[in-house]
């Protein structure tokens, strides 16, 4: 019997090593190294350029909080922009709200989803929904023409080296921002506090978001499969704030069974640790 | 240049790893295995039977948590008596309330004491305080013959395996029930939900504070060093309800620079995912 590692570096001086009973599919696609492996604590699991993006385990916890918390805010949200999210549980996710009219999903990388529909139902079975449109393009391209189109849009990048960079510019804020309808929320994974390279990662993308849209916060989750398993996401808005906004009763009302949201848990979230708040609070 | 790595098994199929410039201190006590390291990511740190539990970058949220949650909840908490914490981060954080009178710390293994004294001062350094008693005995005994007499218990232990087992029994938080006050109040070591081992600890330690208690809540926190980074407390108290009956105002005025704690946080941290909700309202 082999004994075989699947190890990750979080920070070069820290590792994070899961148990494999195989790595049963690598490829190189246009864009980066995709490999999937199948474990016994994690299930199956994929990588990008030998970062943990998806596992069978932990995704509901990310893809509770990307897709819910917005939600919740705006229960009214008809038609929502995916940016990234190739794995297809975001898309997932927001296909479970029978008021949303449309899911435009723009991955720059199709090998990521066709590699994920065939690997990982788990979380790209719902991308056959007939109000899921995908599009294989760069996603900062495709929202710079958009003006005024969605209520909602959800960048669910990979970190800001390789193909997720310019996810996190100021420009790509700015068309986000025009292609938002009037009362439009953006939610973009935010990186972390903890190690010193996600955080600047973190201050940068908040200290952008917040020059340009009126209201900007962050929240956090428990993602234990990421760097630290703090991990944050973004929320900006043109009116709604998300924590005094909340439609708790509304949202109640979809009857949506989730594991790991839930309305208590969304004003929680938003309740950051001293340090980050003073982290992001800092104009740098 | 040696390359040297601390390599712990959070479960038989997860590690995680630490690049150590040395290790620089080893004993075995009469109850455990002590060892120290210096490391450039996380600062000093020692093990316990070959397990993470202090180190420099990240002591700050545990001992955070631990405090300054009930000491908002009852700043007139006067007698404290801390159980475990050998490496006095807990002891240092109530040292920082004047209006605390006395701290008794009982601490089974005096050779923990005496080693984070000399190698680990950042939380040490305030077992000189002369309101802090310690004493090198078994927390089990030890509370057996108290009544009536702290406002305040913290149980800052080990997993129950080992030294820490007695700590997670019925008969112990009868024991703490027994030697508080009328308000006092429990918050202990409540591991984690996320692996299955630390969850089945949870689970067992709610159930039995649960029978004891009249309010028993749950609350988290982001613990890099920890298994899966998501840690719990529990605050099981006699009469305060740790949200509800939160004293902001008077916890502000004493002016305490947090890191990791702020009022904000504190409700928000009992706001838990439903799926540990939903594991910690099971009876089993």
């Amino acid at each position: 019997m082999i004994d075989l590692w699947y190890t990750e570096s979080h920070t070069e001086n820290v590792r994070f090593s899961i148990k494999i009973n195989k790595h049963f599919h690598s490829e190189t696609s246009e864009f980066q190294k995709i490999d999937f492996f199948e474990s016994t604590e994690f299930g199956t699991f994929f990588t990008l350029d030998g970062l943990m993006m998806v596992n069978e385990k932990d995704e509901f916890v990310y893809h509770d909080m990307i897709s819910h918390v917005p939600l919740a805010v705006n229960p009214s949200v008809k038609k929502v922009l995916v940016i990234g999210g190739g794995d297809g549980g975001t898309a997932r996710e927001l296909t479970r709200y029978e008021s949303i009219e449309r899911i435009d999903m723009v991955e720059i990388d199709e090998a990521v989803v066709r590699a994920c529909q065939k690997y990982l139902p788990l979380t790209a079975s719902k991308l056959e929904d007939s109000r899921v449109n995908l599009y294989f393009e760069d996603g900062v391209a495709f929202v710079k023409d958009k003006k005024d189109e969605y209520d909602l849009i959800l960048v669910d990048s990979t970190d800001p080296i390789g193909p997720g960079e310019g996810l996190f510019t100021r420009a790509f804020y700015q068309d986000c921002f025009d292609a938002l309808t009037k009362d439009g929320i953006l939610v973009n994974q935010h990186e972390s506090p903890y190690y010193q390279r996600d955080a600047i990662a973190m201050k940068k993308a908040h200290s952008k978001l917040k020059e340009i849209f009126p209201i900007s916060k962050v929240y956090q989750f428990h993602m234990p499969t990421y760097p630290s398993g703090h991990w944050l996401f973004g929320f900006a808005s043109k009116s709604f704030d998300p924590i005094k906004d909340i439609k708790k009763d509304e949202w109640n009302k979809f009857g949506l069974k989730t594991k790991y949201y839930n309305t208590d848990l969304h004003v929680g979230c938003f309740a950051l640790p001293t340090y980050v708040k003073e982290m992001l609070d800092k104009n740098e």
